[in-house]
């Protein structure tokens, strides 16, 4: 850790300083600037608040110089990581294509796009069985019976089930669910995390809305220091002032995950744009760009969709968009 | 509802739209101007999706015309609430200044900052138990041990207590809490939010950091529908570009805030900015600006503060600030 | 328009409005709906105060059904346009990769790489001999000698020149440039823009950091309605709160963009990220999207740069770059 | 400057690093830390390319430990400057309240409310008479005749004008203007900030929508390094997700810039919320946190102005706010 201290600070507040840190069992080197006095803290920083420090009259800035994040970090583990889902493999080269509606809605939907989206190349299926919603008044999904669908869908296909859990208590429902998904709302809420550390089980973790990268794998973190190291993550677009689209897809997060971490980084162009004539173009952009699989919104009959249909591709656009994601696979592999 | 379509739309497609429309129970008005045909719907407009009807190909947007939160809507409760903690009342001209450590650290520490923001006037006391972090390896809060402590505070100052919950799960060890926080990473935990419905306890809930008013309004409609409608809502910064606060604190929510609801509006300048030396003028500027009420960290010791020391005022500061804070509050209220 | 009355509106108040749009020109549709009352707008509703409106008491909202631009609006213009330099075509399916240098440093450099980024496949060059800096300290470019420079590597070369122009006043020097840049922070510069607008020369016009597309389309709109239909747009990012890259690209601008307005679209991955190892998984990504074109930095030598060296490739990888931008082309046209 | 480099660097990339900053005439101090080697520059840094030596791959990151601000800097003007606009006084304690309509209409309208607002307290008026519009089709102003307009009303109540100039070559025409205001959109137009700098008169220099404060900072910069020192900076409401004002006012900017500049700071809460009736409470609220002076828009007749109404006070209700914010100076100065 670097600790700026501002111009003409008194050698007696400075030496204050340096013993603070010292009593927190850390050495300091000292590096006297023409403007500024600089001190470089070395030994285990993890206990000193930086925003302690920072606070301090006499500082001017601190700077961490080893990142927070361990087991998600490429730094400690060069070789990107394989997730393993039944056999589909996702990461290091492995891409994957996650497709299916937004809600679960009766069998006949699940089973039929399940079908259609096999057809077309996908190898996950995804469906919500329950829903965060805005508004308390808004349907939020089928829950246990939704879940009771999907698993017919996956007897009848062979694709296994990607849902999202919400809530803690309900982890007992998704014991027999491949790969439990977290969404943007949840992504720092950390007691959920943590229990999802004691799974063994892959753990699809969407970015906030208004997330940055570094706390995306702080929450990677949370899971995997409790013991599950199955974790993919997902860009799924940020708030920012552009109104065009529902939220703005953050595509360079794609290659700058790839450099900060060996986890497998998957792209869902539906919920980022929310509108299904731009999730093609950015499905594209996305495996163009380098990301590891997309997760891509699939309905049969979006006119009737009881949720989020002005996102989602009828099955023979999904399918003509596979095509083109296979022939830009082989280009940027 | 309205629905305004694309120039050069095609009758029959017009039609199938009109006809779709009428079959979810819906009257249509018809506007036919120069350039666009605007579909006026009346009736329940609550079961059709914007999203999807906004996505097809011949409409050019579409606009609700009825809010969807009724229960915390002004206009249908013009009279200001007035919640009430113990003997305090918050809201319809009712000031609170609530005020503690970010963390509870022990018993002397609670017990002393209790007392001394009690002498300078705050009328509830702030602590935090449970404590949500970005790292896993931080600390997490004393958890129930730091409830104790704080009752213990209570029971010597008499200042009622005011805490943040992470987990439903907890919510047994709570019973005897004053206040419920709920902190922004959990504005949208909505499972979460239904639990607290059931309550008979106030709850502050604290907007997310890229939340907008209309989404914290939803948050707090999701208690209030569940049966509690003791709420009072906390503006504490929101994500920006802007770098040089932790947060960037959107004061014009709090006269907006005020049109749209009639519920309390608290404002946390502590947690906004990051930095004890702008929590005073910020403090200020937010008592200026109309809120019902302050929530601010003060610590006997900020240098050795656990969590957060960056931002905690000291005794003797938070005694300066509340004497003017009062002053401002007779010019404004 | 449409204007939404409050619920509640007393008819006085109602008809005084009426009256008052009534005297601007205009006829009213009125739609009572059960929670409130639509008032359709009829006729030339461009001398409206939208925001004037929208600011009454007695007013919900105001929303304009008939966008403001025009001249660059895809609805009244269906047919992608062709901007053509020299023998350059670029949009409506003519891609163009535009190269070069962030500033022009001297002849040998600017020819260097001239002549390596032809070798590529660039079509144009760019090569900055103006530019904007935020601090007075900074090199700010060889000016007018920067020009002719480009200029001699254009008698070598034959790629016409795509360079920034930041003052009125300069206009003559830049007579004899192919096509001039309007930098990000000028976007909004009106004066410049209408001198543009008398020009017979393409522009490439560049998203404002904190500009939407409708702003960015308005500014395109000044530059046409004085006389000077071709305009390209490029997006190069936008600001955010996501400190990881300079800029947020927003990639899903491009197809949004190819909606609104018949215009060709540009990307200019190397400013979005400022991140030389970032621009070919973002200029892939732009063009498996739907860009028209990308314009990129190269420089021969980075490390001895003199302005933003940190985001140009060198030849050999633009020249490995623009070999895959080629294969994403025949898959995404 | 402080260079971190990345674990595991090898010895020989480390000194070819070395040996570069060593050419560019630094000292290179080297600090060995367990997991980093950081390397603090000695000497004038002003020559290094912070965003290349980033870019290089060994490197982590990068920080300057200097501001790159020298005249606006209060390090080294500790002193709060007082800009004097004839016998008005700004800064250090002086507070100005700057008052008037958005455009200039007509004399009687111009002279009107000129009376009102200096009836209420105002020491300076504004008025627009070169107006930036994002459409090429919105009232632009009426120029130099607007500019004689606000010189009749000074004529008739002694007060200054402050008024906005948008094109370098207008300048001749505000050579009897009082202070030159620039406006959001120009913040980072270079050559026009130089221009300013060779004046005798105070510039008020508006924040842009996506500035950061350093970024205001370097603009003041520009102006004072040319030779005018009179600069005052106004914080006018940044761009981010929250729709429900126009803009976000970012008030902890005002304490924040005292901190790092000596310049008077003033805020814009008429523009900055676009909203008249959320005028008061934020002019309220930027007084209290400790801005030295307020720009507001007064109108005499809000329906029928020409521009931005809905943002406009009646004078009687500017009155009212301007006895308030007296108070509320009392308080705080």
């Amino acid at each position: 850790m670097i600790v700026v201290l501002k111009h003409g600070v008194s050698e007696e507040k400075k030496a204050q300083l340096i013993a603070w840190l010292q009593a927190l069992g850390l050495r300091i080197h000292i590096s006297d600037g023409e403007f500024q006095t600089v001190l470089g803290l070395v030994g285990d920083t993890s206990t000193v608040d930086i925003d302690l420090v920072e606070s301090l009259e006499i500082v001017d800035s601190v700077k961490r110089v080893t990142e927070p994040f361990k087991m998600c970090n490429r730094k400690f583990h060069p070789e990107s990581m394989v997730v393993e889902v039944g056999d589909v493999k996702i990461g290091a080269g492995n891409f994957v294509m996650i497709a299916g509606p937004c809600s679960v809605e009766s069998e006949e939907q699940i089973v039929t796009v399940a079908k259609a989206v096999k057809a077309a190349g996908a190898s996950l299926m995804r469906g919500g069985a329950f829903k965060p919603r805005t508004s308390p008044y808004d349907f939020a999904g089928l829950k246990a019976e939704g879940l009771e669908l999907l698993k017919i869908a996956r007897k009848e296909t062979g694709l296994p089930i990607v849902t999202e859990l919400m809530n803690i208590n309900d982890l007992p429902l998704f014991e027999d669910v491949d790969v439990i998904q977290i969404g943007a709302r949840n992504m720092q809420n950390f007691d959920l995390l943590r229990e999802l550390g004691k799974l063994d089980k892959p753990i699809l973790l969407k970015r906030g809305l208004a997330n940055t990268l570094k706390e995306l794998l702080m929450s990677a973190e949370y899971i995997m220091a409790s013991g599950n190291e199955r974790v993919m993550l997902c860009e799924r677009g940020i708030r920012t002032f552009s109104d065009y689209t529902r939220n703005t897809l953050d595509l360079s997060a794609v290659p700058m995950l790839h450099e900060l971490t060996h986890l497998p980084i998957i792209v869902d162009p539906s919920h980022a744009t929310g509108i299904a004539r731009l999730v093609p173009p950015m499905a594209l952009a996305a495996t163009a760009g380098g990301a590891d699989g997309l997760i891509i919104e699939v309905h049969n009959d979006p006119i009737h969709a009881l949720c989020d249909g002005a996102q989602s591709l009828r099955p023979e656009e999904f399918a003509a968009l596979a095509e083109k994601v296979r022939a830009i696979r082989e280009i940027v592999k």
